[in-house]
Parts: C-alpha cells; sequence; structure tokens
C-alpha cells in the first residue's frame, strides 16, 4: 500500500509512505544510521534488503538523551570519512530519534544529501517518518535546532512491530490516538473497538494515520497553519521530557499525558465535554499509557511553555479538541485558566 | 535599483537585492549578528536604519577560521537566550563568512526562521550574499555542512565600500571577474577598461554581477546544473584554502589563484587561448591579486579535490572557460591532465 505525501508548494519534494514487507533496493553510496539495539535485531535483514556499491554504517548510542549536534557531528564525520556525496543515500533505520537525527543530518551534509526512513517503532511508522520534520534538542528545549527537509521515500515494513518492547507499542500507540481525536471521530471509534495488539487492527490503523498525516502535511508543510494541529499534547509534553530530562518518560508517553493535560485546559475554556474527555483518557488507559504527572511548581511548568517553537512572539498557541475528531487551535489562553489546568496535577 | 531573484521551483522564497542607501526597516524581534571590526565600523549606522521592539546582538569573532559550528552554536546561543522565535529576523550584517553562518543559523533555528543580508564587503555584496547558499567549514574542508536557505532580502548599501581594505576590495574584484569570464564577454571588456576603484564603475559592476548572480540562481537554486559555474576557479581555490588553514589569503584572492590554475587546465584541453587567459590574468593582477601558488605535492592537492562537494561519484567537475564569456563543465578531466597542470605551479 502506498500513501502519497504529495506537497502542494513544493512538488518536486513529494514522496511515498510504502507500507509492506521492504522491497529490495540498491544504491551508488549509501549510509545506514541505526542504533545498537535495533541494529542486532535487524541490521541483517535491512542488508539483505538495502544493497549499495559502496555502503557504510553510522551507529550512534540508543536514546532521547543523545539527540543532540554531538551525535550528528557523529554522523557527519561517517559520511565524510566515507566520501558521500550529495547524491548519496542516508537511511535512517530506527525509532524517531534516528529519523530526525538521520534526516537533519542529511539536510546539511554537503547542504543536503539523499535520505530514506526505514522506521522500526509504531511511534515513528504513524508519525516522526512522516512529513520531513528534522532536529535534535538542546539545554533549551525538545527539537529546537532542525530543519524542514523530506525523505526520498518511508517505508514502513510491518516486521519490525513484532519485537517492539510493549512501552514502545503503546508510545505509538498514544499517536495514534493523536490523529483520531484531532481529525476523525470514526477511527477513534473503531480505536475503541479494536484491539491493535492484533496485527490486522494495526495495520488499519496505521495506515489511517499515515494517511491523515500526509494529508496534513501536504497542506501545510512548514508548519503555518493546519499542521500545528498535529501538536496536540505536545506543548504539554515537550515541558514534561525536558523536566524529566528526556529520560523519564518515552516521547509518546509524555505524548498521553500531555493529551489528558490539554483535554483539562479544553474543559476548562469550555471545549471538549468530560464525557469525551474519559473517551480518551480510558483509550489511554487500554493500552498501559500514563495519563497522570506531578507538576512540582505550576509558574515554572507554565513559564516553559514559551521556550517552544510554537510560541510566537510571546502568546502560546494550544491545540484543543472541541470533541472528538475537532481540534481548535487557541492563542490568547488567559493565562489563569491555564493555571487552573495545571493546578489539577499538583503533585 | 532593486534586482529580483525569482526562484523558478520555489516562488514563496524568492526575494530582491535593493542596491543603493539602506532604508529604515522596523522588526518585531531582531537579532543583528555582525564581527567586532564592522561593529566598531558601522553598528551605529545600521541602528539607526534597523530597529526592532526587541533586538539583540551576536558579536561572533572575525575570520574564516572561526567559520565553524562552534560559532554557529554561539549565534543560536544569543537567539534562545533572547527568545526568538521562527518569525523574528536574523540580520547577517559583515562579510561572506557572517553571511554565510548567519543563514545557516537561521535555517535550523527552531527548523527555519527569518533572515535579510545586510553584506558590507565588495565580496560579499556581489556574490555571497545572493543566492542562499548558507554553511560553515570543517576539518574535511569548506562550507561542507550547511544549507540552501534564501534570505528574505539583500541590502547593499554602498557607503560600506569606503571603509574596505584594498585587500578586501580586490578579493571582491576577483568574484566580479569571474562573473564576466564565465557569462558575460562585454561585462569583462568594461572591466579591462574601467577603474573599478571610480565610485559610478564600481557601481554598476556590482549591478551586473548581481544581476548574472540572480538569474543564474533563479534558473538553478540547488546547483543540480548552470550555478556549478559559478565555482569557476573555486575547485582549486577551496584546495588552497584548506591547504593554507584558510588563514593565507582571502577567499577572493584564492579564487583569483584558481581562475588561473583553471584557465591552465583549460588550456591543456584545447579550451580558452592563451590570449585570453592573459586577458584574464592581466585584469586580476590589475587590482593585486594573487595569480601564483607553489603546489607542494601534486598528488596530494589532486586528492584533495574528491572532498568538494562538487565531487559527485567520484569524478571531479571542472569549470572551465571556452573563451571569454563562455563555459564549460567538465566532469570527465583525465587525470594526467590535470597532473600537467598542477605541475606547472609546483613550488
Amino acid at each position: 500500500m502506498n500513501i502519497k505525501v504529495d506537497l502542494k508548494k513544493n512538488i518536486d519534494d513529494s514522496y511515498d509512505v510504502v507500507i509492506g514487507e521492504l522491497q529490495p533496493q540498491h544504491f551508488k553510496k549509501a549510509c545506514i544510521v541505526t542504533n545498537p539495539t535495533v541494529s542486532a535485531l535487524h541490521l541483517e535483514y535491512l542488508k539483505s534488503k538495502i544493497t549499495a556499491d559502496e555502503l557504510c554504517i553510522a551507529t550512534i548510542p540508543d536514546g532521547e538523551e543523545y539527540k543532540n549536534m554531538e551525535t550528528i557531528e557523529q554522523i557527519l564525520g561517517v559520511c565524510f570519512e566515507n566520501r558521500l556525496d550529495r547524491s548519496s543515500y542516508l537511511i535512517a533505520f530506527g525509532g524517531g530519534v534516528v529519523g530526525d537525527m538521520t534526516g537533519f543530518a542529511a539536510s546539511i551534509y554537503e547542504r543536503g544529501c539523499n535520505f530514506i526512513q526505514v522506521p522500526t517503532t509504531l511511534l515513528s511508522c504513524v508519525d516522526a517518518s512522516v512529513g520531513g520534520k528534522t532536529g535534535v534538542n538542546n539545554k533549551y528545549g525538545k527539537n529546537l535546532v532542525g530543519a524542514f527537509y523530506q525523505p526520498k521515500g518511508v517505508f514502513v515494513d510491518p516486521r519490525f512491530f513484532d519485537t517492539l518492547p510493549s512501552r514502545e507499542f503503546a508510545a505509538g500507540v498514544a499517536e495514534i490516538v493523536k490523529m483520531a481525536v484531532t481529525f476523525d471521530a470514526e477511527f477513534f471509534s473503531f480505536l475503541e473497538n479494536a484491539d491493535l495488539r492484533d496485527k490486522e487492527n494495526l495495520l488499519k490503523a496505521v495506515a489511517k494515520s499515515v494517511e491523515i498525516k500526509a494529508s496534513v502535511v501536504a497542506q501545510d508543510e512548514k508548519e503555518h497553519g493546519v499542521r500545528a494541529v498535529l501538536n496536540y499534547g505536545h506543548t504539554f509534553a515537550h515541558v514534561i521530557e525536558s523536566e524529566t530530562n528526556y529520560t523519564g518518560y518515552l516521547h509518546g508517553e509524555a505524548v498521553a499525558i500531555g493529551m489528558v493535560m490539554a483535554n483539562t485546559l479544553a474543559m476548562k475554556l469550555g471545549k471538549i465535554s468530560e464525557k469525551d474527555a474519559a473517551r480518551v483518557k480510558n483509550l489511554l488507559e487500554k493500552y498501559n499509557l500514563p495519563t497522570a504527572y506531578g507538576v512540582k511548581d505550576a509558574e515554572a511548568f507554565y513559564d516553559k511553555f514559551f521556550l517552544d517553537k510554537k510560541t510566537k512572539e510571546g502568546s502560546i498557541k494550544f491545540i484543543i479538541p472541541e470533541s472528538i475528531g475537532g481540534f481548535e487551535i487557541i492563542k490568547d489562553t488567559p493565562k489563569n485558566i491555564v493555571m487552573e489546568a495545571l493546578n489539577e496535577f499538583l503533585a
């Protein structure tokens, strides 16, 4: 199954997300970027499918705490040592962290070489690998340095789902839930009734999520409008991840908490109903996702919103569900209402 | 005078190069990126023209040897500390080094914020500030890490030419000569007959160079074809700059030598005539530009070509004048002919 990411303003950079068993591909020069965990499980399989006249491998440390410029320099170093050029391919083989960094490295290697995504986590398959957001974290926050840079293709091979630890699996489900809450009530009902641990259901949910993501990115590649809706839950999640040094929660887990917090704010603003907010929370809990967080200092938490990229000219942009399947982007939420919502999560 | 850089594949990113006294502009949040030399001479003037509700200044060390990722981190740090966002403006105020780094910093700051160029050197006015090539050097070579990222505008104010040291002035002339040799025989004749130390002649030459550059970039923003011609002399120059640790020559000086070396190769390939090659050399020497270089080890020099970005799939791409005002891009030059040319420059 192929889903096209059809960039309206940038048709030359349009590409396909291919769902199904990875088909053989051959390159002249390529560098596989991966981490030791994925490499141990799947590198032999990948190399049976992806071949090159000259192939090198950059193995980077596993974990969000290594998503920084030092690791980018490591990837670039491997590429320079192996004399890759602008027509070469970097192959992102791993989860969101590997994908974001490989894409960023490709975007700045000799002012831009090619890259493809072969995501191995559910989260990366349904969200991170599609749409060309690349980057790294720094001491000021998450994904604050990076580029919009599109892959030449995304290849979602369901075989990798079999080896996912259950926490990683659930983290991916959180982003699937995000797509459903904001864009598709019918899809949300499907998720309530289906068990995604069943592979057929999972593939349906992956395809639907990729379709939603691709259609949003096609309309608004650089996030001037509707693409911001994909950040539902993320404004809160980024602060949580920063407060826990990117080690306490998987990204999808932080997003699960963030959606519950965003819904609390939504209820205070008279948007999503208590009943629908409970449906979202129940669905997340069905996959053992965390839905609570102990805010230590609500003022400090609030202040951290302002380092988010989405915070333009000093006003925070919250993505708020009006109902299941409908969103609103709210730019001027009074601080006291946000504080009320945060206070409900005080430790 | 306004010259449009009209990007065919990317019309949203088209912009103007404005030649003439800088007109007042006001921004919400902006960061001026400059160096101590330019700052001492001209910052007060710039601040009388460019104002912002919130204005900060990143002063970076002066010189090509600081054109690296550490300096990029310094610029980004100032932007984060001052909480610039995606709608903010970085203002590149200096020569090519400041412009290339400011543009690169803007391209990766929160996945891309705005920037404008206010070039203060002749070289930057006629070449570097136009066209969106940004980046830094590293231990593998020059401009090997960077992005194609267009400014929102380029503002060429001739007042800065008055304070240029004569070496800096001549370095700019080298790039003007480059445009003429490759694209415009009539312009070359003008340069032979006019003294660019005369301001009226200089402004004519600047405008003509910007026109040529803008038209080339408009056709081929990302250097898949004709834009490579602007690298005439640069393939050699980059090796010279690398061998002299970016401190022996100004970029334009290395390009002057590089054009003479490229012409020597061109003659060996039966392209440019001896007479026309002498005209180019004479014109460069009229501005006291260097035209000789002592190659220590021709094999080592040759080997360094392969780290150049323009070296695709192991074949070096030489830009060779056929005659004054005409070029050829030659991809498969036999090594022995290149070595013959290099041997003429042995120390």
